[in-house]
């Protein structure tokens, strides 16, 4: 399932150069998965991390760059879960400029459910599994 | 006890006018009371929190910037350790450019001694009393 | 004037005491300059740097901590200009906890208008002072 | 070429599940693009901004964690220029704890070589060609 959010890109977002410093996207993607949580899964993350015991560290990210985000630029980040796997779930983040074609950024991340006391990996939990997906 | 080290400005410390993001200043304040633990007292910081279950959060913050400091700049940091209280720990760091004969910012900080787990004040142990002043 | 706004703590703010990072509090006070811009002045910060070729740097800040924020607490931060100078602005920031009677943060925070090219002082602007102060 | 630098984790790159903030990686690469240019090439970083109006943005960024990195953790980060192309240099980031077989994190990053005033693609300097590959 796929959802859209406004990003608002903070002063303190960019670099010397006035673009949003890279490391940043990778950030913007966690906050991306934080609204996704809240707005698609119905929990807050905050809430599901506290009452399951459970994470989702990121063990893969790919990131493509077309142009830069620079500061008040209208910028819509775009979520999707591509795939859940048994433990694993595939997200795919698009930072769009109004009116581009492609997405001026690109990511595509993994996180991994585990267990946040022993870091150990866990199953999806199938309530969250459905939810993920939107089904 | 004062002590002195360089301190390298990376580009991601950098704002979009090509100055230290002043939020920084006070992570570069943590970094040096990191280095003081280090260099001064003789335990690594990472250590001292996991061994003794104590932690050092701030209570207090105050800083002046007089002059920013630019991306290349050759900086020290000065970290000093103005008092030792019951439970607090009161730092002064001055970020000096060469040949200035004022720092280009200096900071006041004040931290407090607490359990890691609780989040309560504790005394600073004597052991460290001594070592943090030096004497 | 004083301007209220919620704070969404974001997983990317937090230290491994699982509390806000203290630095992290000064790039919040940033964004609350952004918010009053946008909301209170009602010129976006982005535009007003862009078209008047003016900044606002911090050349004195205060903070001053009385509780910490966790991952989901639900935060409101208070921006008030105190008072506007010949080339300053005084803000205070304020971090509210629902149903305590002291803000949990309070933060002083003096930014200088400075033409963006030179870094020399500039006079706040006769329209901008009238609507930072709300009247 | 290969060049292997020590890394220290500061308290403030940890998450609040106590391991280093995953895009706090990024920057880490960042930081070892710098220690290279400044280590390897035998040009600070900043100089060559300054001096060759070159800049050097990521457009393409890849990441694989194997095992997380705490605090404290005595960490290299190993930098490697794997190519030069025509505009743009790859490069390949290997973060190790001591003893491991493989790298606890490792990066492929692809920055491409722009003029710094209009962000338009340059060829790599021969100069700077050679240094990199250390030929």
């Amino acid at each position: 399932m796929t959802h859209r959010t406004p990003l608002v890109v903070r002063w303190g977002d960019l670099d010397a150069a006035g673009i949003v410093y890279y490391p940043r996207y990778l950030h913007f993607c966690h906050v991306g998965m934080e609204e996704y949580f809240r707005q698609v899964v119905g929990i807050d993350y905050p809430a599901f991390l506290a009452e399951h015991r459970l994470g989702l560290p990121s063990v893969r990210t790919e990131v493509e760059h077309r142009r830069p985000i620079r500061y008040g630029d209208p910028v819509e980040l775009e979520i999707e879960v591509v795939r859940v796997g048994e433990s694993s779930i595939e997200w795919r983040d698009r930072f769009w400029h109004p009116g581009e074609a492609q997405p001026s950024t690109e990511a595509r991340i993994v996180t991994v459910c585990v267990d946040m006391g022993s870091f150990t990996k866990r199953a999806v939990p199938d309530w969250l599994r459905s939810k993920l997906l939107g089904s």
